[in-house]
């Protein structure tokens, strides 16, 4: 129920959460709710379900945001990093309704992350690898905080947040590192990507991170390109420092949770109908 | 090149796009560019690649107000919903680099989703069912706008854009549908989810679904539950008019874009490392 | 104090009502208050009158969420549709003053355009004629939200709420409709607007409605052009199925409301002058 | 073609233009154009077409904003000011219907007001009453800036721009008057409300008038209440400086303005029949 | 504890503070918290400390409202204006962090330039001028509320809000004031700036405004340029109605601010390290 | 005219300067520009002054970027970092006037911020020491962008962007140092502040530096607390790596520039008043 990954939470300030969550609910629901004037305002009560298994919850604070933006509230009976998920939402029911979906569509996505991250760094553990399993930039245009957030539930490092380090393009790499290596107060980090060799590229990338970090040990080697939870452990080596994998945050998986209306005498052992009118 | 695929882009206002290229940038370098200092603004060429086969192009007049707004230009070779993608970009060194990741985040996930969309309708139509795939309204939270824009590229509804169709739920169906049904000048779809079905619930879903167009003929009847590409064509049915598929938008497969700087004179046989300062 | 009408104030989300309250008190009072240094902060409580008779009142969510914005309560007497309006507003002297004129303005307005969008309903109802009076995208700018709910309060059909149907305009028209007849899962509505008829145009419009009603009985008839209060009987016919007027949102005259703030032992005999400082 | 009138657009400075222009056009169409599928981008011309007489022309730059923004070009024969309206606007077939709705709604609601207005001045100068006919805080939330910028093109003053002046409500309130008169670079204005008196409103209010004028030479004195352009003459006295009328922007008559596609060899002798798909 | 410049905190809405706290916040903590994490939860208490002697207090509603944003709440001791200052800040120790940096550049600055003008104010009333001494708009971009606001609390005029004063530029300006002091309702104020004077500037400025003042007597008289808290009183003229001073916000001193966290049982005698980590 | 500084305007995003020039524009004239009816559209032309010698040029990105906006054009004749300032602005007077004001605050403000680092830089180059010379987080609300970059401009580093490094407050600081310098991959940096040091502050300082250099020479110490550029070369020293000094963004003074518009013919030997209408 504690620890260091449920601190996560704290790692966002409350009014990135509200902007986050009226966002999301505006998209979902622009102008009007028609939906609202037919469920009505009834005091209503949903359980959070969680139908993958070994899911790493991650989102509960966004989860949270957006119920409480329509005046709906989240008890968690376990928290972020946990892989056991039950969470109750109480409010009207059109207010439940309106959150529903946003808050949903956040923490699956925010969960399937965490959970491929949380693998990930399982593999590394048990493989004996010291070094850091990373995601990159390649997120979801607009959704970066979250998915980078789940990244830290996971156990990964957020890796570069935005573009602001300085990126250099060298033919002949030697001259240039040599140079800035001197610079006081600064972290080098050299990337070297699998699909920038041709020919064995796993067995090249392996010698060139040798070669740089027996020539200028202070300097950070990256692996990168085509990494997959597949693959990853053919990454590991004691001259890699960092792994960075795209796939964390593109065609990741989603953990599937679901909203479910407890109503009191309801008989659930008839097949249900939703109807939509358009 | 041209044909009912092409002119989809015309259905996104530029004034959406203009906006949501300033946000996704403002994403990807909040304030400072410190990497503009190092890369300079000499006039670059690159070429956008794609290593994935099969990819149904979609995405790309967002990908061209990214490039707009940071003053670079992009030129098409092929348009919307073509299967062979090149495009090359031209602008200042330093701009180009600005807009390369928001710009391929952005192409990369809806050229997944129209790829997938275009495989299921090929599904359909090869197995002579004549109703609609459609998505759902599981999106990426502040991304549905790119999402629902992939899935009419890829030939497939949009269905729900938003929380705006009257939900019922009801125990005993039938009573609630006879009175909606005499309801006049509005489409009436019952969704009938397989997850609620518990015996054997694709075997349960047709029956209900033959019986409801039995008894109602102008109720849509619209299949959801679980439904991947791979089982959908066990969806099928001559009572199931619209199949709806949360896969479409969670977990969908990217396409792997890039852009490859078209350096003149430049020997590129020698691996390159990037080198990136904290 | 509770029915259908009543309920519609379910239709707005609590966020969409905070966000235009804001931006409704920035507009008035968009930097300093001087008038709040001088008014001070004392606890008032002030009565809200309608002077127009037969208002029907609408637009209190909108009303109240102003003046939950400076820190006011409004305790409603009636409800959203009701013909007898009293409220109370209470709180600190300078917070109503800042509340007061955007406040009054949505209220005078949704509740004037309610009253004629009530006013057609009866009208209607007593001719017998059993199709949809319905508005116009003919709003004013920036405020169509409070106007299409407005109509909603009134009895009336929003309507296209923005631009999102197809329209196609025909010379030759049947040819057209046959063709889009055809298409499954979409409602088909042809307008005919007496602005295109020179002649007799009123008498030509019910012969045209009653040709295309005859070829296509599943089409909807709308029509449209210079329809007023005082002559909307005359469009009244058994193959119009929607009438709509732009003048429910235009020129249409306001509900007169204003605060009066309840002195204690105040002589309310004398004339009260106010003076303004510029 | 030009005089005072016509530069009153330079009062707006453009990036007010552009923003509005901008809220209008995602109000209309938020996300999905899918109309502009239909329409396509050919080219065409349309004409815009007032059938009010005697408008006075209010709105331009608005109506020239929204059109840019799409991509539109206008060319206006006449100016702000104009009672002949002519103007053409030219774009892809698609960009004119996006803009077409936000644009006529702006310049409908823009002219009429400023054709009020110009009626007001006439009957004032027509009567030989040299003060000032004054507008409100009464107008429609956030489109404040057109109605007081219209007031100016009819020639009204805006007055009261937003809640700064400070308000004082005084029973006695002469011996308030004495006390803020001697204050050094201020205007004093004193605003008498027909609604005040109860007796016999009219003559009350002039004879309060006289003598608050008697008294304070220098006090400004304001006549409001229940004016309208049938009772205004009633107002005006030679110790009444200004008098504001709430029905300049409350029920103010809207003048109807249309666009006309010009379409080259079309035979515009049928009846054209609109089709709406839902 | 309470008088006029206590109540100058009711000129600021509230919804102006909200919007303003949430942009201050958002600009120091963009995204992530990282800090968030290790400091904790744990609620804390901190005093306000001012360094700066003889500091008149003000910023107190916008102190406020950046910690209220965040949690947290504040205890004042003392009010605007006041020259002793002493708060509580309570609230979770990593809320409190957030809040502290914003919170405290805003009061450090308004509090410098109240404390500024107060000075001038002093110094004018010394010397027996009654003059008005005044601010310019020469304020920081996007901070202009806060320097306005800040004068008002020194017992100075705001002036200039903004850009809203007509301008002319004459170069023989006997003419141009005839013809604009013969219009009714309004103020005129001649602007003299002893940078126009070549020769011996000040005593150039102090014979136009005698020569104006005699010729004009209704026209106020404001002096500027290269006015400063040292040479101000060189500018007292029974002809000179104002005067005003860009050095009331550029280049003026800050008072020096700071939070105390109180631990319970603390040894503060040892030297304490921060260690930052990046 | 070239080299390191004028590369510096490469860091800021286009769009970050155009969006700052809105709102800085929006805050100088929010909605009406009375003035602009009287200037009018005439072409005119200024010059750029500078009256404060020594100034190192800051700011010019954003100075184009507000007169951009407002349709004006800016030729530069030297570049950021240059000490002598020439400029021409030309466009419609009305559009001229518009921008001047936040244009020139901008410029003030940043080129002020860069005059004093570039002196702050001289002073430790004289005196031989090769730490790094640093801003702190004590901006101005809002502005921080201008003020970092302003610092970059003027050789300084930026330093702490935002509240991202993790903060620890250590009564007794080497166990958590040690603790935390075998941390991998982070920049470690511990803050001595005089104002920690009670007894003789600068000296104690000094003290500890060289105790935590000596114990931790991977270490970087920065020294803070009243640092001014009067007492700056005092804080020198081997075991200094960063000083960091508040004085840079507050208190400090500004550069004095103005527009001279040039009018061709005018006889400028008389002196000009302005007038200002309220």
């Amino acid at each position: 129920m504690s620890g260091p990954k449920a601190q996560v939470v704290h790692s966002i300030p409350t009014y990135s959460l509200t902007r986050l969550a009226r966002e999301w609910l505006a998209e979902d629901t622009p102008n009007f709710d028609p939906a609202g004037v037919c469920v009505g305002s009834e005091e209503v009560e949903a359980k959070l379900l969680c139908k993958t298994p070994h899911t790493v919850l991650a989102g509960s604070p966004f989860f949270t945001a957006v119920f409480t933006e329509v005046g709906c509230t989240v008890d968690w009976m376990y928290q972020e990093g946990a892989v056991i998920v039950t969470a109750v939402v109480r409010g009207p029911a059109r207010c439940l309704l309106l959150g529903e979906r946003p808050a949903l569509n956040c923490l699956s996505r925010a969960s399937g992350i965490a959970t491929r991250c949380s693998q990930l760094q399982l593999t590394a553990k048990s493989a004996g690898w010291h070094g850091e399993v990373a995601g990159t930039r390649k997120t979801t245009p607009g959704f970066r905080l979250v998915e980078k957030y789940a990244m830290l539930v996971g156990g990964t490092s957020m890796h570069r947040q935005d573009l602001s380090g300085m990126v250099m393009l060298k033919d002949n790499h030697v001259w240039g590192i040599s140079k800035l290596i001197s610079s006081r107060n600064k972290i080098l980090t050299a990337e070297l990507s699998s699909t920038h060799f041709h020919i064995s590229p796993l067995q090249e990338l392996h010698v060139a991170a040798r070669d740089l970090k027996n020539e200028f040990p202070s300097l950070q080697i990256e692996a990168s390109g085509g990494v997959t939870p597949e693959n990853v452990a053919s990454y590991f080596s004691s001259h890699v420092d960092i792994i960075s994998l795209g796939c964390i945050t593109q065609g990741c998986p989603v953990s599937d949770f679901s909203l479910k209306v407890q109503k009191p005498g309801a008989n659930n052992s008839l097949p249900v109908v939703k109807v939509h009118i358009t």
